[in-house]
């Protein structure tokens, strides 16, 4: 089994996804609000890129979710706070969820197997689903405006520790992983300190979020494993 | 004092060099050969990017090194496996390099107020140099054909962590950098097996080149900082 790590997803053309798994991983905080979502009961997140298209998608009975600039826009139900999204009014609801970065990239993965959404919150699930489905994978940190994020690549080298423990000597992986398994290996003792200094944990602690920060940097807290169907997130 | 990481040069636009100290590292192989060379007596190290630059460069008395795809050009004195600098042929030479990669990016860096070479080799000489010249740092990791390469961000994050050990609480980082560091806390204990792993470090030992890559992880051999100076690579 292959698993190659890329920072961001413009390094990669949509051939390069082409019949494998996609773990698409933004930790704070677009995938760990998407985890915690289904984990808690809701029934599918739909990721839109704009706010406009979530007022479109919108049905009778949805949620909407989102952020611009962390905050959360005006009219809608939730920000992207995954702490929210633990309330009992996202049972069996339908949740649009647009934010500034974590969404975007969906559009480039048509050519993929499957698409799944990692974050340490689900990190041990979404290796096991990773197995089961039995590709290639590619593990796409989403990053801040094309920039390389510290939180996505320590998740990178979990999701990769995991994985190597359950396939050992035959999971090959390009340098970039390595790299990012060593370093998760450094920060495993006390992940939520390590996020906090991350430029993304730094400005959302600044603007009181300090909470969503380390409620992200749990590993394994959920078992939910969300997978791309038909442009919705829904549970595998 | 600001020290950021690049994975690659090409993702920097030659203003974000402006003023400030550039570190090149390009570990496997031509950061460590130009470190070796002048270590060796070497009087200056011309970098140049095609083999015929290099022809037209040399001047009576100079020496002709360099590689494509990992091989001695032909009619070259030398390739480009430091080792082979390591000759007393060497002593009080100019020597005219060309390489695949890591002799490229010069160009790009017009703006800085200097530019360094880092490697394993001169790690701890390299930052001394680095905290004398008083700017900001940009450390730029070759990488291979716009790859992001292991050996050369564990050599990014030797050199921060050389860094902050000196400077504790005034130095900044980049994620990339922060990321870096951590990889290089995990590999330290037996670096040479680490870069054994890497894609270069695979392939030049499959070349027979697997002592350049064993000579190349030993940090802090030399304590030569090459200084780039009118497009010669000249001792600090």
């Amino acid at each position: 089994m292959q698993a190659d790590v890329i920072s961001t997803v413009n390094e990669a053309a949509p051939d390069d996804f082409f019949r494998k798994t996609v773990i698409v991983i933004d930790v704070l905080r677009a995938t760990s609000t998407i985890v915690t979502a289904l984990a808690h009961g809701c029934k599918e997140v739909v990721p839109v890129e704009t706010v406009q298209q979530a007022r479109e998608r919108q049905r009778p009975g949805d949620l909407l979710g989102g952020e611009r600039f962390c905050q959360k826009i005006e009219g809608f139900d939730y920000g992207n706070s995954p702490l929210e999204y633990r309330s009992s009014a996202i049972f069996g609801k339908r949740v649009v969820l647009t934010t500034t970065n974590g969404t975007r990239a969906i559009q480039k993965y048509k050519e993929a197997a499957h698409v799944i959404a990692g974050s340490m919150l689900n990190a041990e699930a979404c290796i096991r689903a990773a197995i089961e489905l039995d590709r290639d994978l590619i593990i796409v940190c989403s990053g801040t405006r094309d920039m390389f994020s510290l939180e996505d690549s320590l998740c990178a080298g979990l999701l990769l520790e995991k994985l190597a423990q359950k396939r050992g000597g035959e999971l090959r992986m390009n340098d970039l992983g390595a790299a990012m398994r060593l370093a998760y290996r450094s920060a495993n003792s006390d992940l939520g300190q390590t996020l906090l200094t991350g430029a993304n944990g730094k400005r959302l602690s600044e603007i009181g979020y300090r909470s969503d920060v380390i409620f992200c940097s749990q590993a394994d807290r959920y078992d939910t494993v969300p997978i791309l169907k038909e442009q919705s997130m829904i549970v595998f």
